[in-house]
């Protein structure tokens, strides 16, 4: 038998849970036994979580990460496992996988490459390791290496493929989703196992940690490029597949390139024997699993949202949610969103109308909340907004109605929201898009107040498509068609639309993405077609809001730069440009 | 002449504010000049402010700032100046020291030791530099390093005194306040002159930059480790003192161990002659700083809250603030540390009683407001309370009066606060201190809705340690006696104190440091002699309130681990421990 089976654990495993998640990977263990695995991979830091932050600075907390490890190597009779977790040596921390087999500990690979950019802060807690060795199981070698440690091309991958001749590199990831990221880092996958003739078996962290949606998407890439299989988007799975040695072996004696590249190389590979002879199972019943298909941008972003809303929800102790219903089409998305990720039982929504509330914003949210399926509590707020207009008419004499009294609006809607939250229990989902959050264009303790942000990185024109996307998919009107049509409104003073405040959304968002995601200053804007004094002026909301956004809540990072610890700016900036 | 006039500018710059910075490092090259300085330095990243944060991701910005430098450049006619600046080479940014001397640039010195822990993030932006050479002026050659890079004992200080040869190290440093680090890091720099038997010029900066302070404290250390000057904390000063070169040479004939160091070294140091014959001034008048003695722990922090305070008010463009008093001795000492900090016109304090408020909490609140010569508005918040209870009557059908009401007080409070801000353009500062922030007893969107939150890493016990010193060094009662000696009490339902909560202050709080600044274990801390029960009790409410801490406004670090991104912890938490 040439054939070696490998399984990926494509698992969400939640931060901090050490007992728990230990459990888990004994579960994963034991179905791969059942099937006849061979080698099982776990993802990034699977014992902790990812990314456990400051908890890597307590001792005890690594001690604990530790002796899970122990645990697990205790599981591994007849079968080899690789998994994440942190190492600790000489006073040094390393983001590493045990390699372990038949209840031994094999070697422990430590992480090259740690990211410390966009979101990622590795250099913070771990130290580079060097080593890239190979594992040998009779006559089938693979190299095992991290996350970030494939995304440079050479080593380890190339030492580990080329000088240790592994026909398997397993990289166990915590690859964090954004739109767009997960068919060009599978297609960085299969760059990689063509330059290097070697299979790329890539496990994947998957679920919602605070900002974070971890997508899975684990996939086996054949030595030629060739996609073997595939794990589903935002859900766990246990991913197999066999891989026919010497069909990689094959394949590389075409590969013309590879003698000059083992010549480059002075020094050999570490080879670790992990068992000299035909070290794998003889008898397997037949079990491959599928190719999943790539999900739309529409649908990926909604699964995203979903997964992140969820775990947020779940693994934070809550069950249900309440979130304010304006009868715009913001809070019908996060509503919309909420139910499909808590089931409508466990969504409830309050329309709060004052008297700048159009008709519309109470009948639109009553018919949202029939076809969601959900309950709707209807709260008017004048009672308190003229209590308060009344307790400041000293203070306030001789002013005149500006921004004060819209917000006095909606921070009221936030108390009320807030009083439901600590009565029943309820996490306050907020509703702010990305666009809104931007520029500032929201009252903070108002509508930014709550629990979680649903859509915070999602621009308002990506809000307008995943509306209708949901229409659409589900081939009826979920989000009401009055809601998809109306002008956005706050609706906070008499016939106010959004655009007495700000351009229209599909010219404000492109500026915004080259702001905030692409760091262009704002003459490059100018050149790409807009008016300096429109971009001045949106440039100069982005940069006098930073206060709101870094007391808003957290929410799901679905661009390549999110609000949050993606980016990350002084408030007291004196800077425009 | 043997000796070298040396000054050091203890400047305050504002992040991001180039051209405002430029201006000031070209009037102290101004003032240097008229005192016949020879060598001037400037703080670590002068020009943008520390820390720039991700305004350095901005190729503009990084242009902006090499601009700068060449507009000081032109300024050095007859003077050597260091200037800290973000370098770019080769796609790669450094942490960088111009060395500028008579209109030219004679070199670029690129931090080797770049911090990324606690509050500092710099492996995020910047790549290590490898160089250290010397600096020649005639006779007299000195070295030039940056903050972190003197922390470390040996190279590069090492290399540029040793081999180099150097007798003066200048150290250019933006280094951020916490109590006690003064001390200890001028004992680390007195220990670097002793060790390498060089003089150490160490230019410090100082201003508050969001949630940091830097204290100054510049000082220049003898080659035998005596305080030849030191500036003052919290304030700007240009730091001038004279060395004499032969005196260094002379000491160094006596440090025996010098040569043994000397042989370890095989290369030779990099010499930068920038002007061969003696190149400084020859007439100077006398001028010389003095040793400003260090401030006591209660004052030095005080310096601390109060310029940080100053600064984020200003900085961000604000001239007045507002301080909800409710009678407490935290909203005492912040409306104190306010009116030291900007005046006491630019201070207002709205008092707002309910039902359940003392009579002292309105009384008290005047005494204050008188002592501190500052405007008094009462607003009581009955109206407002009554008219959401009245809304949420049918919701709350069949509930009891718990935490929802008492948070609804809170809030009413923030919202009024926030009407205040939005009318008159006033920014609100939050009184809570850091034994409340750390367990969570604060109303989200309550009592921490504001801009500032001047005392929240400052514990309860040293607020009554910092009120107290306060009455003692005005020599009067600012703080009322009936104040200080009152029992801690939120005042939100009938005859409530906080002890009802939480242990004594004087017991929380060294739990709380163990857990939070010293990363004990729960066990650890039972350990020290408190209760497993309380300990749990403890360090479970600092692990949950994540969240609302997550949502606070920024404030002063004063201690060796602050909330912030000084301590990084996921929200979506499961550890205990």
């Amino acid at each position: 038998m040439d054939t070696v089976r490998i399984a990926l654990a494509q698992i969400n495993v939640r931060v901090g849970d050490i007992r728990g998640n230990l459990k888990k990977i004994l579960r994963y263990i034991r179905s791969a036994k059942d099937l006849g695995v061979d080698v099982l991979a776990f993802p990034e830091l699977t014992i902790t979580g990812y990314p456990p932050e400051d908890l890597l600075l307590k001792p005890k907390f690594i001690q604990d990460s530790v002796h899970a490890i122990d645990e697990i190597r205790k599981a591994t009779a007849g079968i080899t496992v690789v998994v994440g977790y942190p190492d600790q040596d000489n006073g040094h921390l390393y983001n590493a996988a045990a390699i372990l087999h038949n209840k031994e500990l094999i070697d422990v690979y430590r992480k090259h490459y740690l990211p410390n950019y966009g979101v990622f802060d590795e250099e913070r807690y771990f130290k580079s390791g060097q080593r890239a060795p190979v594992y040998r199981l009779g006559k089938f070698i693979f190299g095992v290496n991290i996350c970030e440690d494939i995304w440079y091309p050479g080593d380890p991958t190339r030492k580990q493929s080329i000088v240790g001749d592994a026909q398997v590199i397993i990289n166990i990831s915590s690859s964090p989703y954004y739109s767009s990221k997960v068919a060009s880092r599978e297609q960085m996958l299969v760059k990689r196992a063509k330059t290097y003739s070697a299979v790329i078996a890539f496990c994947n962290l998957v679920g919602g940690q605070d900002e974070l949606v971890f997508d899975g998407h684990s996939v086996v890439v054949g030595e030629r490029g060739e996609i073997l299989v595939r794990a589903g988007g935002f859900k766990e799975e246990l991913l197999v597949t066999d891989i026919n040695i010497k069909s990689v072996l094959r394949s590389r004696k075409q590969d013309l390139k590879r003698k000059k590249d083992l010549k480059e190389y002075k020094k050999r590979a570490e080879v670790i024997v992990i068992k000299d002879r035909k070290a794998w199972r003889h008898e397997k019943s037949a079990v491959k699993s599928k190719v999943t298909e790539f999900f739309s941008v529409e649908e990926e972003i909604l699964n995203a949202l979903v997964l992140g809303t969820k775990d947020y929800v779940s693994k934070n102790g809550f069950k249900k949610v309440v979130i304010g219903l304006s009868g715009g089409i913001d809070s019908a998305l996060v509503a919309a969103v909420a139910v499909q990720a808590l089931g409508k039982q466990n969504v409830v929504g309050i329309s709060m109308p004052s008297k700048f509330s159009s008709r519309g914003s109470v009948t639109d949210s009553e018919k949202l909340s029939v076809n969601l399926g959900i309950e709707l509590i209807k709260i008017p707020i004048a009672k308190a907004y003229n209590s308060y207009i009344n307790m400041l008419s000293d203070t306030f004499t001789d002013t005149k109605e500006d921004i004060t009294e819209e917000n006095l609006q909606a921070r009221i809607r936030g108390n009320i929201l807030m009083a439901a939250s600590n009565k029943f229990g309820w996490l306050v989902l907020t509703t702010g898009n990305k666009s809104e959050m931007s520029v500032g264009y929201c009252t903070i303790y108002g509508d930014m107040a709550g629990g979680f942000a649903v859509i915070k990185d999602v621009p308002k024109t990506m809000v307008f498509r995943l509306s209708l996307f949901i229409n659409e998919y589900k081939g009826k009107e979920i989000i009401p068609k009055s809601i998809l049509e109306k002008p956005p409104s706050a609706e906070l003073r008499p016939d106010q639309l959004d655009t007495d405040s700000l351009p229209p959304y599909d010219i404000l968002d492109p500026i915004l993405k080259a702001y905030v995601e692409d760091d262009l200053s704002a003459a490059e804007i100018v050149a790409l077609g807009y008016t300096e004094r429109l971009v001045k002026r949106v440039v100069g909301m982005v940069d006098q809001n930073e206060y709101k956004r870094r007391q808003g809540p957290p929410g799901i990072k679905i661009t390549a730069r999110a609000f949050g610890k993606d980016r990350r700016f002084p408030i007291t900036n004196l800077y425009r440009g």
